[in-house]
Parts: structure tokens; sequence; C-alpha cells
């Protein structure tokens, strides 16, 4: 990911969201263009519209974002190429001259919704929430004076950074329940070369079972676990051909240029009907992973030049 | 379940979604009534305004509901009491007297938008939809002539069963992407003591791990491996004290009170910080799960009663 | 075992074999009657001859002893009730006046000659070793003058304590390859109930495979796992029904009353064609193993007893 | 192993032992010399005193041969080229011109007396039986007219083929408790190039666990289970520094040059600590062990092409 070239990038829109903030902290972010839906971002990488799109994929509370876990799973394949951690905070914002006392009629996203709802009870129990399809529009609602149940709504929760964009003023700012929430966003290109290895890097992927029998999930986890790959994260998809079938988008620690990593995925590959690849990238946390006694590439040189040796001279 | 006595339950509204068709086909469904939202409905139940609450919890195309999920994991315990499979399929509904050819304004839910994008991008080209919070919700607006973004919407994308609730007429049926999409909803009740088995039973529980090792979730499939009881689901959900801290929600075959589960779930919670359950309740689909060797009541009993004799004689 | 009523035990004979002495460390050990073989041993306690028999199981240095293994897993089943371990070291007896220099003719049993044969080649260089069928005949074939390969035996390599039975002077102890060599013997008996628990115990008993699976050890091993019980020992003994056809031997941790214990003995019995008790007795190194968490007798009853609240109010 | 080039190999001697009859079963079986033990045959070996050995390895009713395994665990590495598969039938041999009748005194070695004693008991209700170091030794005392107990010896259980050697007349064949034993012999050499795979082979290993912890035995096996690799044989030997150490002498099916056996080696060496191998052969039954899906050489190399177009392209 030179930093030097400038790229193009696709965004959840609209403007002023979380995942505009997320793109802008990409070294080589250049232009920025809105896509209203995950699938839109990631058919306008797929049209080689723009380089990349910048989408959320999980969140501390309320876990992985399916819409962009779906569209990853299928499709024309495209891979995770990096990933930036945003904290998630809320702001009450309103018109000019609004007096947060006066506020009845708020207007947000219903994941905002959710984890603002005691903030709004405690210290605005007349006031009425109503839901539309992001905080940013929320927040234009509101610039507009757009009508809601019984006049024009008052104030939007949004982005702290929605204030600006649209105008607003911010009559209070922390008012999730969650102060310390956190979403994931990743940076989606087309296929390519992984970067290379840092130490802390993440790998992603996605396993569809062969047939649904009861072990195979069992079977899927040991073939990390024997090579001493830990995951950090596994979710099961339906694969849409009926109830009770699905397939398991995993993140595990490592990169696909390490040993270990390697020899995990080409054993899955051979128990899994398929294994889709989603990129090893560096992991936005910096966390560097323990390694297992045994795991390292040295341990995995070690052995190999060991067996060659077996095999050649039987000792 | 006594069919006798009539109950009163919540259901997500507003009225004619596919939770209320789900409701009605409960045996004991009496008055039925619609909450704006998943948290609203089993809010109610847990007021004990209603006996108990209609709920989707998994969907073949989309996968869980989270929000399901995220308030049984949380909050005063509910259980699961019976569970109803629907077939979710899409019509495009209009006032009376409109041409399919003249469709331009389409309002509906996003969920339903994923799913019938194709069936609209072919019939109808030039049509723009807009995004409401439910199905239900886009065909009153439809019904009420609400405004969109240039004009009134012209047709919703809703149930079948909206066109009479909402006075529409039905343009076109089965338009979504996936003909066979079914849906699970589940009727959640206070705690009580779990219907009796019926040979073709599900058990829901929630498994919080002690801490986030990698080995967690291994050790949690082998504590069901070993005692023979099928994973029919199991879904990672954060626990919302930071990004990578799971519990996960389990669907197994069996019932709680089947020797093979209720060993499982001893099992469970003697290796997790802590386990909910969520009920023990009839398979809509009425299938018996394949009893492995060695499983079945009878086999506990059977090796129970020679534990007796070893430990009393030593043989 | 109660020590105030004089019991009657078999040892493996002649007179002046570590059995002997293993027995003689028995609290209850009164009458004590040599068997010239395991098999014999065994079979006087089947006939209710005696009330046990003491017999080696085990070996630091040659590993079980198989005679034992194989008498204990077939014909009329018996138990261990209580192990002694005893270490294991050899000396060279002669008859009096015999000066080590002159020794040229040794005879022993096959076991210490090949523990002793360095000492032998290192101090007795010309020396030649005949083998016998127990260190005890060894001593008495010396103190009797019997002909070996060419003039009568020097010396015998034999227990130190065998010099004291047979009249024979002690040219040289310890002198085995493997000064701390242990053996572990066994007091066997009729089924009876197992002593009770010490807190430092130990299990033995026999799993038959039901069919020859490759899993099948695997499947074995994961019944003790699952429920945090330490195997400390497994062999694998054919069944005698043709080649790779196996039983497993097992040692565990832990008592028959403790219930991890006994739940793994349950889980074996229920995915083996047959399970054979050997018995529960206190260990001779009163090792308390470390328990691992969740798997102690109090975590199980509180497992219990949620589970029995969870089938009857659901919570 | 070509069978032009006659090679000299020792035996488990004296002359007449079912080692001589499998050494004579090789191929390129030479000159054959008698070994008075295993170890003195191995020795024989390391010391290029001759080509290879021929030794006894396990028995369908003893189990593996403890003498065997250990010289091949410790020491100057040997490996396994070849295995022969022997009946072990027993004769009551006895100078010519004895009555079955009249037979008092029968010497022969402990396992055959094991084995033969039924046998014995019912038709020779009177006779007594001594034990010596082999039965070939049993039959070479029989023909000199060796003095027994209280006279010379009668008759020598011993294997079919001995009375021939020693100019005996057979009074009885197939007289022991399991006529369809089997022995397994291998043909120990110097390390050197395994044999090709023949698609029916077997390879023979010594695991050291790294340390003692409970789940090592369960660690190593799912190194092989991992990779589709079944076990024929797994046996704990005592590492001789204490009680309780094992190392796992381990037979698997495949070939070390097999990309399953390979990998499985390599994860095995990598847990351990330390892996001694002990060659790779063709089975003497021809069995070819069922290969589980995606386990094949073609599975391995297609899955290996995968992952560089991954680490290479991304997809």
């Amino acid at each position: 990911m030179p930093a030097q070239i400038p790229e193009r990038y696709a965004f959840l829109g609209p403007e002023a969201t979380f995942s505009e903030a997320a793109a802008r902290l990409l070294p080589a972010a250049g232009a920025l263009v809105p896509a209203p839906t995950v699938p839109a971002a990631l058919d306008a990488v797929r049209q080689r519209e723009v380089d990349g799109a910048v989408v959320p994929v999980e969140s501390s509370v309320e876990g992985s974002v399916n819409a962009t876990l779906d569209e990853l799973i299928r499709g024309e394949p495209l891979v995770i190429a990096a990933e930036v951690l945003l904290p998630v905070a809320f702001a009450l914002l309103a018109r000019r001259g609004t007096v947060l006392g006066s506020v009845r009629r708020i207007v947000t996203h219903p994941v905002a919704e959710a984890q603002c709802r005691r903030w709004v009870a405690a210290k605005l129990p007349g006031a009425h929430i109503t839901v539309t399809t992001s905080t940013a529009a929320a927040a234009a609602a509101v610039a507009v004076g757009e009508p809601g149940p019984d006049g024009p709504f008052d104030a939007a929760i949004a982005a702290p950074f929605a204030a600006e964009k649209y105008g607003l003023e911010t009559l209070a700012t922390a008012i999730g329940d969650y102060p310390d929430a956190l979403t994931r966003f990743v940076l989606v290109t087309p296929p390519t070369q992984p970067p290379p290895p840092t130490g802390a890097d993440r790998t992603s992927l996605v396993a569809f079972i062969r047939d649904d029998h009861p072990g195979a999930l069992l079977e899927i986890l040991e073939q990390f676990a024997t090579r001493g790959v830990n995951l950090t994260r596994i979710e099961s998809r339906p694969t849409r051909n009926g109830m009770g079938r699905y397939c398991f988008a995993v993140d595990c620690e490592g990169h696909v240029a390490d040993a270990r990593v390697g020899e995990a995925l080409m054993g899955l590959r051979r128990v899994c009907a398929d294994v889709r690849f989603l990129g090893s990238y560096a992991r936005a946390d910096r966390v560097t992973g323990s390694l297992a006694r045994g795991t390292s590439n040295a341990d995995f040189t070690a052995a190999e030049e060991w067996l060659g040796r077996l095999r050649s001279f039987g000792a």
C-alpha cells in the first residue's frame, strides 16, 4: 500500500460517516467517494471504478457486520488489504440555538438508537426517537428541518464530526452506553499479492464445509490448532441453500506467508468443500500474538530439512 | 403450551409482518400485540405485560437476527418455548389501479431491498428503491401515498399478506432471489419448566468463555462432541467488553431432559465462566437427529448402574 | 485394607524376590506364599486359596509387566487394592570366600542381565553370564553350586536381600545401569468395594475398543480429557484375535468415587465394547495430582444442582 | 532391497528359531548368523558385522517385543527396512521312539509354556513343564537328553521346523491356544534411504514427549489425525528417567515419501522433544489402508499450488 500514489476509495456514505473517517486514516487515501450501501461500495471495487472500498466489518458492541461479510463471501473475489480501528462515539447534534432541554424529536440510525436509548431516557425523558438509514442521514435531516412524526426533528444522534459537515451544534457528547466501543473497518481491494508480513498480522478467510456433518466445525478448528494458529474470530454465515447450511468466516493471527498459517490454510483447503482467502494484513492494534512452541518459521524450516534427510538418508 | 387457554403475545410489528404471521401459527395464540422493536417485544415479556413474544431469530438467507440474540443473551433471563418456520416470500404491492410498468418509486425494508434488487433491475430498470424500517411500514407508506424522493411512492416490497391488511393490490409475487427462503421465529417466555421432550427437540444456550484463550471454542465444542450431542448452530456474539471478547450462542439437538444433553450442559457449566440456558423446545421441522451409539437415555442409565456396582462391589 | 487381621498373600516367588519384599510392606501382610509365575499367583486369588497376590506391574526401566497386565485383562475379574513402589537394586552374590576378581561364570534373570551388562563388562571383562528364570533362582543355583556351561556358577546377580536368604556373600552392590530404578507392585484381590479415597489415588481399567477404527484411541483419551482426568499410563495389549486388534490398559489419577472419574468411566463404558475396572487405590508416591478448574466434586455437585433447576424451572 | 546381492543377516538364535525362518523369507537373505539376544543381533548391525538383523517386534498374542523396541529406541540409530509375518505354531517334539502317552518331563520357552499349558493339561495330565531360554534350546536339550528335575527331558514344545534341525520326531502339532497366532519380524539395518513406496506401506517412529503433561499423548495423536494418517499401533515405553516418564513407539500407515505422512512427521518433530524415525517399508500383509478424503499426494500438491497463488496473487 504505497502512500505516494493517492488512491481512490469508495466508502459507506453519505458523507461524515464513520466509514469516511476510517478511510481518511489510510496512508494512500486520495479521492473518497460515498456509496449508499456496502454492496454498492464493493461493487464499485469489482467494477474497477475505485481502487478500494472502506467498509465496517466488526463492532465491539454489535459484532460482525453481516452485509460486509456476506458480500466478501459471495460474488467476484476481493481481499482485505488493511484495517482501521475507530472509536465509535455518539453525539447529540441540533440546529444552532437549540437548547438541550427542549429536544423532543430525535432521529438516528437503529444501532445508535439502541446504544443511546438509556441516555435519552435519563436526560430527555419526554423525547421520542425516530430511526432512519444512517447517522449521517439523520444529521442531514435535522439540518434541513425534515418533518418528523409531529413536527420537524429537533436533534440527531450522530458521529461528533457530523456536526461540522452539516453545520450543526453539539448538545452532548459520549452519550452511548459503551464509551469504549470500537468499530473495525477494512480496506477491500481486488485480489493482489498481500502486503509483506509485519509480525503483527491477521488473515481472513471463509471455509465452506463439505457437508453438514456434526463434527465439521471441530475439524476446521483442529486444522488451526494443530499448527498453533490462534483464531481471533469465527462467524457462521448461511450459505443460502436452506436453513442450517453454513460457511464459517474466520480471522486468525499471522500472515499467509507464515509457514504455520500456510500449512493450516492448505489443511483447510483439503478438508473443506471450498476455502476463500480474504487477505493477510497488518493488525490495527499492532498486537503480536504469542507463538506456541514449535510454530515459528524457523521451526518449520528445521522440520522440513529433517524430513528431507529422512527421505534421502533414513536419519 | 396448553392450547386451551389463549395467551397474549407481543410480536415484532407493525401489523402484517412475518412475525405476526408466525405468531398466528402457535396453538395457544390469543391476543397479539405489535411491538416496534425486538427489545420492546422482549421487554414486554420481562414486564409480564404479555405471556410471550414472537420474534425472528434466524433467516436462511441473512443468518442470525442479532437483535434477538443479543436481547436473549443479556438482561433478565428468558427462555424459548416454541419455534415456527415460515417461508419468507416478497411481493410488489401498490394502490389499486397501478400498472406494473409505471412503477418508479419503490419503498421497502433494507433486507427486502437486498433480496429483490435483481428482480427490480430486470423488470423495472428505471425504478428507484427507498428503504424504511419494515416491510409493513413500507406497505403503509404506499397505502397513504407518503411522499418519496420525487413524488409519492408507487409500490412497496412487502409480505404477500400485507396486501389485504393495507388495502393494496399485488403486482407481482415471489420476486426475491431466494424463493425457498425460510425464517425461524421463536416464542420467548419467562423462565419455566421446559415442555416435555418430543424426540425431535432443540436446546438453545449461551456460553460465556472464562478468558479469551485460543482453545476456548474448541473446549466448548468438545463438551458436546464427547457426549454425542450435535450442534445445529453456533454464533459468536461480542460481550461488549472490548473488541475480540465473545460469547457463543449455541443450538444443539435434543432436550435438557435427555441425559446426553444434561451431561453436556453440566460440562459446559464447569468449564465456562457462565452458561445461560435459553430453552428446550420441539423443532419446527420435526427432524429427529440421529443418535450416536452409546448416547441414548438407556445407555446413560446402564452406565450409571454399572458405575454404582463398581463403587459398591468393585465389579 | 484393615491392618489388624493378617491376610494371606501369594507372591511371585521363589523366596527372596522383590515381590516378596513388596508384600512385606503391606500393612495387612500375614502369611506369604510363593507362586512360580504371575498367572499362578493370580489363579490362587481366583481360587480363593489366598486373600490376595503381590505381583510386579510396571518397572521404570522395563515398562509394563505384560504377564501381569494380560492376566488382569482376561479371566475371572480381579481388582487392585493397593500398590507398593520398590527400588530395584542389583547385587553380585557369591558363596563365602569367593574373590570378586575370580568370578567368571555368572547367572541371573534376563532383565537383570540387561541392566548389569555394562558393569560386568567393565569390572569383570572375562566373565560370562547365563540366564535363568528369576534372580532368586540364580542365587539358589549359586548356593548349591549348580553347574554352568563350563563349571559351577561363581556368582549370581540378584536382589541384595537374597544374600541372607541363600547364605551368600555380597561382592558388589548397585551394579545396575539405573541406580534409581523403581518397580511398582500391586496387591490383587477378588472384586470388592474399593478402599475410601485418600486424595492421592489411582484408578486402573482396561478399555476394549468396539472396532479397530483409526480414531478409537483418540476417542478414549477424549473421554478422560473432557472431564479433566489425567492419565498416568496407557498400554495397548493385543486382544489375541489377530494382529492389530488391541485393548488399552489405562491408569488415571483419582478414585472411582470421584465425580470426574465416575463420569469418565461411564463415558468410556458407553463408547467402548467393554470396560473392565481394575480398582481404585492409594498411590504409593502420595502425589496429589493437580485438579483442573471445574473438575472438583464440589464443581460437579454445583453443576448437577444447576441442571436440576433448569429441568424444573427453566433457569 | 535388491535380491541379486545376497546379504548377511543376524537373527535371534539359536538355529531353528522363528526368527531364522523369518529371515529365510527375505529376498536378499544370504548368510544367516545366530545371535544370542536381540541386543546382540542389533549390535552386530551397529558394528557393521552384518548387513541387517531379523528380530521379532510384535506378536498377535503377546504384543510388542519390548527388547526389540527398547533397542531401536536407544543407542545408535537403526531403521526397519522390511517386515515378515509368520504364523507361530507349536509342536511337541521328542527323540525317535518316544510314545506320546509316556511324556512326563517337557521343556520349552515361557511364552510357549503359557500358550500350550491347556493342551498339556488336557492331553498329558501328569506331565511337568520346565522352562528354558528359547524353544530351540529346549529342542536341543531334548536331543542331547539333558537332565530335567527328575530325569532326562522327554519332549520339547518348539517350532515344527525344529524337528528336522535337531533330529527329533513330531508327536503333536498345533498344540497352542491360538492356532492363528502371528508374529511380526523386522529386518533392521543401518540408516539408509527408505525403499520406494509400494502403496501399502508402514512407517515406524518413536516420539519423545517434551514434558509429562497430561495432554501430551492427545497432542501426538492429533498430529496424525489432522493429516488423515492412521495409526496401526502405539506403545508407551519408559524413558528410564523415572517412573511415569514415557516415549511412544508408533506405527502408522503410509510412507515417509507420502505427503500426509511427511507433514505429520514434521508436526511431531515440532511439538515433541525428539522424534526418532525407524523406517518406512512395505507391509507384509499388503493391506492398502483407506485414504481419507483430501489426503492423497495429489490433494497435497493441489493445496500447495493454491497456497502459492494466494501468496503471489491473493487469489
